[in-house]
């Protein structure tokens, strides 16, 4: 039997836009994971009526019922007291939440205050999960029917780290799942439509209850394919394993990376196994590129670092770049980043470098370089260059993630010999 | 009268927790904006008897829907084919949008193919709101008691500049509308138990339909007065403000913005106004802090960029930092830093550097220098000094961010005077 759950958020600050909701996605990973499907996700404001009706609902439709937000010690946090009167109990002290709040206080050498203490109150009728990294616990009620609700804390890592010790642990023991399986091919460079083309109708023949999804993103489209069939009879991996191989012959020529890879750490991979190092000269991504590689522990063992040459002086004095090459070509010339690249292989002593040059916008474009306009160079020290100018229609975010990926893009590419250079 | 929203977004993709909804607080900030306040959002399946029912549950309580997600060309996607059952209407080709589709593929040379044909079939009794940046058009329709339902895709950018172009101001012109206000406190270096303490019981006694809510963020708690009355008897911006005046007198000393600010964008206006210029020497924060200051338009007029200096060779050769130094102190080590921030402040010859060195996890940690510990130094070319070493307990992803938070606020405060330095 499938479980299903329901997500249920609370909090103002979601609905008028203050916080973007990133439990949500985080729990449906991690409970798809398990075998649990999320059936709806629900955001509700901190209105008594509100939270009622959404818990009513939710628990009619799915088993189990995850709710985040409003355990907050201030007054606009009304969760606690609205699960009594749905459970029809009363708040009750835990000392084992008093004597935690109260060590996270001495941990910082301050008093509990009245407010702090007010955390150590949870409804009569749950079973109270510690928080190791908060003041909130977290509360879990037995419901009808084999049902289980959990109420936790909204602030992210608090609230992963609930899940992770205690809540999806207790659901894996509590029902017997079968985990939905995914495989996904991740493509760069080719658009939804044009990939559908190319699978054409060999979905159609797909087993019961698998199914391709088309998943467009800056730069990529996933294409996922899922199988939630339960049916013990079959080698479920195995079948999605063979079809899966079916659909990379079909687009094979797209696909950079399986599941979970991230560019980044597919050039990390590859550049420690093949003892490979990079140094960054990054103008207008103004520090991204940087930031995504050194996002990923362990980079240090391949990446020197580089330079945010965003003034004109720092291309010139740390990068070397002949300031003539600047004023024939222009700061955003393909002469440029390529010289970019050149001065960050030496500065660094690498065997690969990145430069980037643009005008990402919305101010600083004219009319032979319009704002979008964008260099990216790759250098390696064995005399490869690659370079592209390209033409990016987009607002100053997207624009510098775009430059982003093609450059990472075409590291990888280049470092895989896949990409055609001078 | 209030008009409520509601937001449906529908995919198996925001379920299964492979993409983030960002899409959902663009538009309840949006919608507060103008007026109208949205009282829930619900993500539902990818099926159609679930986003039926969303439908008609979300058209019973609110006057004002608005659905994204499900519009693309391939299979998975039946969010046109639903609203026609919805309506009990089919399916038309919609002559408009076919045009705009074969010039978007004309302007990059390409064929349109059947796929992206179907793209301009809408259902017959809804109004066509053209998509200026991509293939799927947004559908509007006219509902029961004056109600107003619009379809529009998932691609945020697309989404986006539909509702500013087209829904937004015919939101406006269809109803008679009262904004909500809104009035924030930013405050930083405080938590939000603290804040409550201060605060006290001064918002018992906040005018009819004024709320105080406490929204804390890593490194920073934001007080948000909301007033929701829309008697036009009151002069309900003059009341906002009187209140606004009184909590910043309880809470000042903790507060450095206001509203919409960030630090990023402060800092920029303030070193603009002042003709001041700033250069950065990151080490375990890896670009991020470049990356934050750049993300705005208009930062070249006063960040010169900078260096990432993630191996010790460059702190050396481009900083400067003497490897006795290093050596005597570890990398990781106020000393360091200062050196760092003064090499910077020479590298761009600016009037402000930052630097940083740390630990930031998961690896690399010792007895003396734990994983977490991360050293921040501000230079200012007038001979002051500041730095301090960190001491931080969360993942390498908030490491950082807290590494960034923290250089940036030193920075604005001591170029605002309010910090102590050596």
């Amino acid at each position: 039997m499938t479980i299903k759950a329901e997500i249920i958020t609370i909090g103002d600050e979601l609905l008028i836009g203050q916080v973007i909701d990133t439990n949500s996605a985080w729990l449906g990973k991690e409970l798809n994971k398990i075998g649990i499907k999320v059936h709806q996700i629900t955001s509700v404001t901190d209105d008594k009526q509100h939270i009622l009706t959404a818990l009513h609902e939710a628990q009619q439709r799915a088993q189990v019922v995850l709710i985040t937000g409003g355990l907050g010690p201030t007054k606009d946090d009304i969760t606690k007291t609205t699960l009594c009167e749905y459970f029809n109990t009363t708040l009750i002290q835990n000392d084992d939440v008093l004597s935690d709040v109260t060590a996270i206080f001495a941990k910082y050498n301050r008093e509990v205050t009245p407010t702090n203490k007010l955390q150590a109150l949870v409804p009569s009728n749950c079973t109270v999960i510690r928080n190791t990294r908060g003041t909130a616990p977290a509360m879990l009620f037995y419901t009808a029917n084999n049902g289980i609700m959990v109420s936790m804390p909204g602030v992210p890592y608090e609230m992963k780290t609930i899940m992770e010790l205690s809540v999806l642990p207790l659901l894996q023991q509590h029902y017997t799942l079968t985990p939905v399986l995914h495989s996904t091919l991740l493509t760069h460079a080719i658009g939804e439509s044009m990939l559908a083309e190319m699978v054409g109708t060999w979905d159609d023949n797909l087993p019961q209850g698998m199914q391709l999804a088309y998943l467009p993103a800056p730069s990529m489209v996933k294409l996922r394919l899922s199988y939630y069939n339960n049916d013990n009879t079959i080698d479920r991996v195995q079948l999605l394993a063979t079809k899966t191989q079916e659909l990379l012959a079909i687009v094979n020529d797209h696909v950079y990376g399986f599941d979970e890879d991230t560019i980044e750490q597919l050039i990390q991979t590859y550049f420690i196994q093949n003892k490979l190092t990079l140094t960054v000269a990054e103008s207008c991504s103004g520090g991204a590129i940087a930031q995504a590689i050194t996002a990923l522990a362990g980079c240090s063992a391949y990446f020197n670092g580089g330079i945010v040459a965003y003034s004109n002086m720092l291309k010139q004095t740390v990068l070397g770049v002949d300031e003539q090459l600047i004023q024939s070509h222009g700061v955003v010339s393909v002469e440029v980043v390529e010289a970019m690249a050149k001065g960050a292989l030496l500065l660094g002593n690498s065997n690969y470098s990145i430069a980037t040059s643009g005008v990402a916008g919305p101010d600083g474009g004219t009319a032979k370089k319009p704002v979008g306009t964008v260099c990216v160079a790759i250098a390696c020290s064995d005399g490869r260059t690659y370079s592209k100018q390209l033409k990016l229609v987009h607002d100053r975010k997207i624009n510098i993630q775009l430059t982003v990926q093609h450059a990472l893009h075409s590291l990888y590419a280049m470092a895989m010999g896949k990409l055609v250079t001078e």
